[in-house]
């Protein structure tokens, strides 16, 4: 787990800590630091049941009655009285799951009970049908009755109001059938930030245009859309613009309600000339925008009241960092989500190499080793440069590399992170 | 990993292999070879580049064209000539990325370039802008120049046609950009299996409806529902059904299409004396129906043509456990995904204890132990009964307790599975 750096997060509704503002070129544990600071829980929203899994809970969660409701059948078979242990008693009748019933049971009689079903008044113990013989209307009990056997008392498993779930806690299948079972149709969470995201670059062509031989394709976009619906998020807003500050100053205005802001790429007039302009104008505050990390150096996080914007390099290993590491880990600080899943630790394949006095990330596949358990092997795959998206296609984490560290040999022990949405 | 008990999977397009039919109670290994023997790949499918992450591709992708298509510049700065180290050049003009440009490159001159742009014919080396001096019209090089520096040639990072997926690859975010880059729309890939829920029991009460005391409120559709949702497919199509043969049958034909059907619980008359029947006359084979492990040991398995149909237990933890084990394995063999993402070990807070002669699949709730990798805590969540779905609300795996094992005490290394959607 990520430790924050300044202590817990700021509680919902609370200013965040003001920050100095760098515009200088930052460590990526600085950048990080950013960005579990300004990154705060988004407020409380209801949800329908069918969409809270995997959400965070926002409110108290308390049974509405007493688990079962009323005395229950365990089993199929008859409900009978001790005293009549080893007797051949009556069938006084039968009682189906889910079925109201006005019958009652005294001595010298059984009633016919199937799993589920309320138990009848006087029913004492339930006798699985396995265990008796019936004839003509009437059945032989055992010689020996437990009191209370396959009868699961009014609140046995869960007594009125008591407290079954708490703020905080990450809502699953069992979550989501008590919730159904007290009868919620929607649920107070910290809910999914809403994506949009801005790609720029006169080089970028979207899918079905004719492509020129000096232009590319737009890849960033759609990658940057799987990685968010990876980790569960809604398809997020895409828009695509000239690098014009007028068209770069309209499309932040078009994305004003969002959560968060992903800016990508290729502002040709030299990296972020024009967005620091656009945020500034913008009414935006940049809190850095250079990190001493490979891929990725000009990134750039900014906010706008409570919106984040990330400013993503256009070069596609640089977008991926930025959002593997920077972009993930606000998106689940604000649905109340710890800030990362931690890392793992797994043997390397192949050495990982760079030269230069950044930290270096360099992509990896880590698979697990046939028949053991929690013991990976990690594949370097790094590209012929950071442009290359193509060798380390299959990457499914990151290896991180220290500044002033140039090998990291074949047979070491390494920690990685998943890349979002690729975790075991 | 979980072991093929017959070898590999059915290839696509063969018939599976006959399998005898058990009526029997059989154990849980044998009940999970049988949905591995049962569970084929669904027929390939194209889906928007939208929908593909996670899934696996069912076709090649190789590269339209040669990445990069022109050579191009790595850095902003300056193209020149390697006979110019040294001099004062003449700037001759500007190329911006994405801008068509006829500019070449001739001794003598510089053209000022931008990353991602095309470099112009003549050009040797690109120097970054920071490593120069500028002023009115000319630039003063660097003494020493690297052939080829900041320049990625033609076809340097993918070679036109080159394979850069196969069948069978799991599709990431990055495998995403790469088909984005080809222009491609859409891609094949073995699709997620569409999913029917048939609920069954006059006990069941839907959301938002009145509650009489002997009923109680549908849980096992929207649990089964959310375990789909986190395990990425769509929403399942949701049938109620009031025990009765007709309307069973009347239900297998609404969800024929279906290649999935979860039938879950609540038949009054006793444990699947309708199912079966409704199976038989609607064509279906019933494959097993009764498996030695608590909770769940009225499990069902049967297939209609190449539809499986999964009879889950209406015991809330037993159609749990029966989802968890079975049918998300049958969903990620559908999709030619692994069939389990195998056991992590961990070491138990308490004890988990069973008595009896069954298989038992304790619910528990797995956290990595802070500050170290691979390190898991396993937190035994038992209810008081198999009905108690609130004790065990935050629970996120299961651990296995043998047949005569009465308990693993507390300390003890144990293997543990994730609940569909749970894993880190």
């Amino acid at each position: 787990m990520i430790r924050m750096p300044a202590g817990p997060l700021p509680a919902q509704g609370q200013p965040s800590p003001r920050l100095p503002s760098s515009r200088y070129m930052i460590s990526p544990e600085e950048a990080l630091s950013y960005v579990l600071q300004s990154a705060q829980p988004l407020d409380a929203r209801a949800v329908p049941l069918d969409d809270a899994c995997g959400l965070r809970l926002a409110e108290e969660v308390r049974a509405d009655r007493p688990y079962p409701a009323f005395p229950r059948a365990m089993m199929d078979g008859f409900a009978v009285r001790m005293a009549d242990a080893g007797k051949t008693v009556k069938i006084a009748g039968e009682i189906a799951a889910g079925q109201p019933s006005d019958l009652e049971l005294t001595d010298g009689h059984a009633i016919s009970i199937m799993t589920g079903a309320v138990c009848p008044p006087g029913a004492e113990a339930v006798v699985q049908k396995e265990h008796v013989r019936c004839d003509s209307g009437q059945v032989r009990l055992p010689d020996r009755l437990a009191l209370g056997s396959h009868i699961a008392p009014v609140g046995s498993e869960c007594r009125p109001a008591a407290l079954v779930l708490q703020p905080g806690d990450t809502i699953g299948p069992l979550a989501i059938a008590a919730m159904a079972s007290f009868g919620m149709e929607s649920v107070l969470v910290r809910p999914r930030p809403s994506l949009a995201i801005i790609t720029t670059g006169a080089e970028l062509v979207g899918a079905g245009q004719p492509l020129q031989p000096h232009q590319i394709r737009n890849s960033n976009g759609p990658m940057l859309a799987a990685m968010a619906r990876e980790m569960g998020l809604d398809r997020p807003l895409a828009v695509h613009v000239v690098d014009r500050l007028d068209a770069i100053m309209a499309a932040f205005q078009q994305v004003s309600e969002r959560d968060v802001v992903l800016l990508t790429g290729g502002v040709s007039a030299g990296d972020y000339d024009l967005v620091p302009e656009a945020l500034n104008q913008s009414g935006a505050e940049t809190l850095f925008h250079k990190v001493r990390q490979k891929p990725g150096k000009p990134l750039l996080l900014a906010r706008r009241g409570r919106q984040l914007i990330f400013g993503l390099p256009g070069n596609p290993l640089a977008c991926h960092l930025g959002f593997s590491r920077y972009v993930a880990t606000a998106l689940r600080i604000m649905q109340g989500l710890e800030p990362s899943p931690g890392p793992l630790e797994g043997r390397l394949t192949g050495p990982v190499s760079y030269r230069g006095n950044r930290t270096y990330f360099g992509l990896a596949r880590a698979d697990r080793v046939q028949g053991l358990s929690s013991v990976w092997h990690v594949v370097p795959l790094s590209g012929v440069s950071s442009a290359d998206i193509f060798t380390p296609c299959m990457a499914n984490c990151y290896v991180e590399v220290p500044p002033g560290v140039t090998e990291i040999p074949a047979g070491e022990l390494v920690r990685f992170t998943w890349i979002p949405g690729s975790g075991d």
